[in-house]
């Protein structure tokens, strides 16, 4: 089997080639999307503007590219504002870990920047694209707001909305993005052919919309917005910079991550409708444990015996990839990575590592989650009415 | 010059054949279109429940054509309910005559049968299609409203709005549409290319929503929905009728008329941007009387004297033509018809005719127009609120 790697909105698969099971190329994407690598250079000088380290998706390049995030590093040496603005497409009632990621880096980016953010729930997008009823993708995207708002977002400056009723708000800017876009861009950027359905062709708009801070108004006109997004999510805001000018509005700047593998392997994203090769943030600890320990994809050798003669091979080892996402602490995560190299750690004891880790997190959320009350909900919707 | 009749919802051209001015051929619109064309037996059903001669509208085949008009006169034998449905694309601040055929006969249709009327706005069409700014779009529409309440409906049963300021509340039944319609249909359909924008493309599901009534809180359930329009509008409402099964909505019923011809000749409707071929509801007697004698296409011969002789076409006359549709006395009509076509009624004496019956339908109207007040505009919009 020979296939491309394929990055869109709705489909991310690493390049397969014969007898290997390769990652995600991510180098490739900056080259094909024209986007720019997150280097030392902006570490240090994020770093000197907070006066400590970097996060660890940063510093480990999880979070991997960007666009123009220089320009907000600018605004904020100049004491000047900007907005973050993230999103969701409530495909399912269960967040997975995939789906953690953005919104721990997000928040991350409020906390030492103090900015607003705006989160979409795209329940109109999965309604057009999936097999789903128009209850039910509402439904899920409410059971998502509080997903979302678990993770410890600011009440004071975090807004939370579902297009499908709030739209109505920024109708007018998303008609004129609209009006700015034609089925030939549409078809180039999002690959739409004449079976897509002409609500999918018109919802670029809608997620474009928020890139600008005349959808809100509780923002200052012409403010910037910085989106922290899966690099798949790009092909949105390119279009989105592209129309800036004409729309006589800032580019939006971007922050890149890639994504959370899921366990079979490197070469897709956790889906959230593959239930065995995903773990949900309603997991029990004793499911995760089950999942790492049964689906988990490992780099280890065949035998123990072998494994520590050998070492095992860390690039393909699925829980040392959640390792990176979810041990903060770097000398920990160095000392798995070297002795995974060297034999002696082996499988079992790194996926015992990251079942705790796992279990850790998601027990965490899950407290945070179950202590949401409907005041605090309302904090984060407020705006919308 | 060769060139096919042409009939899109914005285009309408007659079929041009050398030398000659034909009108638009109905009977041809029919066919192609597929629907039912008005016939005696129909005028009769609607006679015998009003128990009055049914408009003149009507009873001269102006209005021609209709979907399922039949079941509509069921529901009301069976005194069961059924809501209309109209609108109007805001592209200029002057409506003119061939606008207020439509809202005439929609009118005549709410007395006789005491129903729901809901008068669509379409002020995100016209910017999506015409270069026109977004406030000018919104502020026209607004002119407009007033333009149309000003003939008379009733404020206990009309409900008018903006699809701009309306949609959020018909936002989810729109989507429920753009994701049964997929590009191929639409395509063929409206004839949109890859130049078309995004925007465009979706457009369709926008005016397709008001014929269900789950679009509206304040109409039942699965009521039936019975739309005046012109002819050229069609293509929506068949797409509509299409899609009512997957929706489990009813199919709508339709009632069509032909078009005005403006003042130049019976091969194109009035548009409202050519000053000189329209006549508006603005205009003052004086602009009446002078683009009637200037630019009206007249039938009459080149000399009154061969006039007098062999008498006028009246097949091409548009003063004529204006009569038919604003001389509601059946037997002044007449008077006119055969005086013209045995030459004993000139062309000035026809042109005198048409210039009265406008002057006197306008000058009602401006009054009507001018009387209106906030409280009585508030009163048309207030499901809105």
């Amino acid at each position: 089997m020979d296939s491309k790697q394929k990055i869109t909105p709705w489909e991310v698969t690493g390049e397969i080639v014969e007898g290997k099971n390769m990652a995600v190329d991510y180098e490739k994407i900056i080259k094909n999307f024209g986007c720019q690598k997150i280097d030392e250079a902006i570490l240090k000088r994020i770093e000197k503007i907070i006066k400590k380290p970097v996060h660890h998706l940063l510093r480990r390049l999880l979070v991997f590219a960007h666009r123009d995030f220089d320009k907000i590093l600018d605004l904020v040496e100049k004491n000047k504002k900007f907005y973050l603005y993230t999103g969701r497409g409530p495909s399912s009632q269960s967040m997975h870990l995939g789906h953690a990621v953005p919104f721990l880096f997000c928040k991350y980016l409020q906390d030492i920047f103090d900015v607003h953010l705006v989160i979409q729930i795209t329940d109109d997008e999965k309604y057009l694209w999936k097999d789903l009823s128009l209850e039910d993708s509402i439904k899920f995207g409410k059971e998502n707001m509080k997903d979302i708002i678990a993770f410890g977002f600011n009440p004071q400056k975090t807004f939370i909305f579902s297009n499908i009723e709030y739209s109505y708000k920024f109708i007018k800017n998303s008609l004129r993005i609209s009006k700015h876009i034609n089925l030939n861009e549409a078809k180039k950027v999002f690959g739409f052919d004449s079976t897509s359905n002409i609500g999918q062709i018109e919802f670029p708009s809608k997620e474009i919309a928020p890139c600008f801070s005349s959808s809100f108004d509780f923002l200052e006109k012409n403010m910037m917005c910085l989106i922290p997004a899966a690099i798949d999510q790009d092909p949105y805001f390119r279009l989105a910079r592209d129309k800036a000018g004409i729309l006589k509005e800032p580019k939006p700047a971007t922050l890149y991550s890639g994504f959370l593998p899921d366990l079979k392997g490197l070469n897709t994203k956790m889906s959230a409708s593959d239930t065995k090769s995903s773990i949900y943030l309603t997991d029990s600890d004793s499911v995760i444990k089950n999942k790492i320990n049964k689906y988990a994809f490992s780099g280890g050798k065949d035998t123990l015996e072998e494994h520590r003669k050998y070492g095992g091979n860390i690039d393909v080892d699925v829980p040392f990839h959640y390792l990176k996402y979810f041990e903060e602490n770097d000398e920990e995560l160095e000392k798995y990575r070297t002795g995974y190299l060297d034999g002696s750690i082996s499988t079992g004891e790194m996926k015992k590592k990251c079942i705790q880790l796992l279990q850790k997190f998601i027990s965490n959320y899950r407290k945070a989650r179950e202590n949401l009350t409907d005041e605090i909900i309302d904090k984060f919707t407020a705006f919308s009415k």
